[in-house]
C-alpha cells in the first residue's frame, strides 16, 4: 500500500541533497520537511561531493540551469551513483536551449537516475534525444488525456526500460511506469499550474520518497506523485472567499505536512495498468 | 478602459521573461502567473538568447546585479530589441554602486526600453547618468507627495521623450508617462512598503502586460500599476486580527489572481495630467 | 529591559546587509523588515564593499557557501570590520566540508565578529577549528537540555571570551552569552525546526537589533533570540486545523511584524546563568 512508503519516509527522516531551481528552492525545502525528510540544498562544485556524501538521497532539477551548477550536477550525481543512493532527474523546459539538452543527456549517460519526473512534452524531449526515435513520439500530444493513456503508456514503459529509471509523466492525469506496470494517477487539480513550482516540490518530494523506500522505487514513486495530487485536493477544498494561488501554494504544503499513510491510501485515485 | 488590459492578458497568456533578484524570484514568478501570463526566470548567459527567443517579452531587474547577470541582461536585451518584443527594466538601488550605474547606463543605450519602472530616486539617477542634469533633478525631493507633483511630472514626461520608454514611478502616488500624458494613479498602501519585492513583483506584471497590450503601452503600463495598488487595497481588506507582511504578501499576490477588468475599472483610481 | 531593544529598532530603522542563502534569503529580508529594519542582500564581489557601506549592520550566512560569495563574505566582512560597525555570523552547516570549515575560520581571524548565531553542534565545530580543543567539547551532547546546561554554558562562555563574540546557541534551549553572563532563554517550539531557515531569519533579525543597538550587543542579542521564539509560540497559538508548516512560517514572520516592546517583555522567559 502506499501509505506505507510516507510511514517510512516519516520514521526514516533521510537527508536529501537537492540541486534545485533558485525560483523553487524555498518551497522545495519546506515540502521535503513537510514529508518528513530533511533537505540540503547546497550546489557549490567544490564541495558538492563531501557534501551529497552524507546524503541519503539526490534530487538534480535543471529549471535555472547554469554552467557551475550543471558541473555540480555531474560531480554529485556520479557520486550518489557510486554510492548507490537514489538519484532523481527534473528536466525542466529541458527542450528550451542546446546548452539544457546536451546537459540532461549527459547526465542520463553518466549518472543515470532512479527516477525521471516531467511533464509528456519534457520525456518525449529525453526520448528523442536518447536514440528513442520512433514515429510514435513525434505522434505523440503534449497533454495526456483518457483518449492518447492506451498510445501514451507503452511509450513511457518502453522509455522506462531503456533509461533504466521509474518515469513519472505528471499532467491532467499522471503516470508513474517502470518497464512492466504503470500507475494512472487522477489526484490533483488544474489549478496546481498556476503555483510556480509544484513540479520542482514533487521531484524534491519524489527523492525523499525514493531515499525512505530501497528497493521498492515504483512504489515510492507513486505515492509521492498521489501525495502531491492529494495534497492539492486537500488544499483546494480549505481555500475561501479571496484566496488565490498564493495562499493556495501554502495550502498545499500545510496538506503535505499533515499528510498520512491511512489519508494517502483512502485519498490515492489510481489504476494500474 | 484599463480592464480591457487585464482582460487581453488572461486571453493571450503570453510567455515573459524575467531576469530578476532571488530575493524576490518566487513572488515575481507567482506574480506573473496570477495575472495570467506564464514565467520563464532563466539567467545563464550561455543560453540566454536562445532561451529569450521563445518569450513575448522580457522584464530586466538589477536588485541584486553580478556580473554573469550583468552579461545575460545585455544579450537578452539585444536579442528582444532585434525581435521588436517589450522590454521593461527595473533599476532596483541604481544609485548603490558604479557597477550598477554603469551596467544600467549600458542596458538604457545598447538595448533601449519600452518601460521603466522605480522610485523616485532611481528614476532621478538614471535621468542624471543619461545626461539630463538640469537643475531641476537635483532638486526634486525624494518623495513624490500632491505638493511637488507639479514639479515632477514635467521632468518625467521630459526624461521618457529623452529615452523612448514608458516611466512608471511608484511611491506613495504613483505616476506613468509618456512624453505627452501622465496618469496620476492613487491606489496601493503604504503598508507595501514592509514587504520585500513589491517593485520587483509589479515590474514582472508590467512585462507581462505590456507582452499582451502591443501598440498600448502607456495604457497597459497604467493597468498594471493600478492592479498592483488595488491589489494592495484588496489584500488589507482582507487583513485579520494578528496577520502581518507575510500574511499581507500572500493575499496580494491572491488579489491580482482574483483581479478582472471589472474590478479594475472599479477600483482605478487615476486622474490624467 | 529587552522591549527597549525592539523599540530602539523600530525607531532607527537600520540598513541591514544580509549575505546570506538563497533558500531563506527571501523570508531573511521579509523578517528583517518584520522587525523594524530595512534589507540589502547583494552579494556579488564587484561592488560589495561599496554596497555594504552604506550599510549599518552585515549578516553573513554561509548556508549555501560559493566561492564568490566566500569572497564577498570576506570582502564585506573587512569593510564593516574598519566602519566599526556590527557583525553576525552565521555557520550554517560549517561541519559539512572542509570548504566551509576553511571559509569560516578565515572569516572569524579576519573579520572578527560581533555574534554568533548557530545551533551547538556548529559553536563546537568552530570552536575546535579555532584551537579551543579541551576534553569538553568532545564530551558535549549534540542538544542542549535541563541536564548538561552546567557543563554546556562554561564552555559557552570560554569560547565568547576567545573569539570576543557574543554567542548564540539556539535549540530546545537558547542560550546567549558573552564571556561571563549567559542568558539561558526558554521560549520557541520544537515545531519551528520544521519550518526551512527560521535560523538564518533569526540571525538576519539579530544583526538588525545590534545595528539598532550599539553598545548593547548582550541585551540586544537576547531581544533577538527572544522575539524568534516567542513569535513561534504566538503564531503556533494562532495555528487552525488543518495547518502546517508553510502557514506556521507566515504567522512566524506576521507575529514579529506585531512584536512590540510590551510584548515582549512580557512573553520572554530567560534567567541569568
Amino acid at each position: 500500500m502506499l501509505g506505507e512508503c510516507i510511514e517510512n519516509l516519516r520514521r526514516r527522516c533521510p537527508l536529501v541533497h537537492n540541486i534545485t531551481n533558485v525560483v523553487a528552492i524555498n518551497d522545495v525545502a519546506n515540502v521535503v520537511l513537510a514529508c518528513g525528510a530533511r533537505p540540503i540544498m547546497s550546489d557549490e562544485p567544490c564541495d558538492i561531493q563531501e557534501i551529497t556524501s552524507i546524503c541519503d538521497g539526490l534530487n538534480i532539477n535543471i529549471g535555472m540551469l547554469k554552467k557551475y551548477t550543471a558541473e555540480s550536477m555531474l560531480l554529485a550525481g556520479k557520486k550518489q551513483k557510486e554510492l548507490g543512493r537514489p538519484r532523481v532527474l527534473d528536466p525542466v523546459g529541458v527542450g528550451a536551449s542546446s546548452f539544457r539538452k546536451e546537459t540532461v543527456f549527459n547526465l542520463i549517460r553518466e549518472v543515470g537516475f532512479t527516477a525521471i519526473r516531467g511533464n509528456i512534452s519534457e520525456i518525449k524531449t529525453l526520448s528523442m534525444g536518447t536514440g528513442n526515435t520512433t514515429g510514435v513520439d513525434a505522434d505523440l500530444a503534449d497533454q495526456i488525456t483518457e483518449e492518447n493513456l492506451d498510445q501514451i503508456i507503452p511509450f513511457i514503459k518502453a522509455f522506462s526500460g531503456k533509461v533504466g529509471a521509474v518515469i513519472a509523466v505528471t499532467g491532467s492525469i499522471d503516470l508513474v511506469c517502470n518497464k512492466e506496470v504503470c500507475y494512472v494517477i487522477r489526484n490533483g487539480r488544474a489549478e496546481m499550474g498556476k503555483i510556480t513550482g509544484t513540479g520542482c516540490m514533487l521531484s524534491g518530494m519524489l527523492a525523499s520518497y525514493l531515499a525512505a523506500n530501497p528497493g521498492n522505487e515504483l512504489e515510492a514513486a507513486a505515492a509521492a506523485v498521489c501525495t502531491m495530487g492529494l495534497a492539492g485536493e486537500i488544499a483546494w477544498s480549505r481555500m475561501q472567499e479571496g484566496d488565490g494561488n498564493a495562499s493556495y501554494r501554502t495550502k498545499i504544503i500545510d496538506a503535505i505536512y499533515n499528510m498520512d499513510g491511512e489519508t494517502l491510501n483512502k485519498g490515492a485515485n489510481y489504476e494500474l495498468r
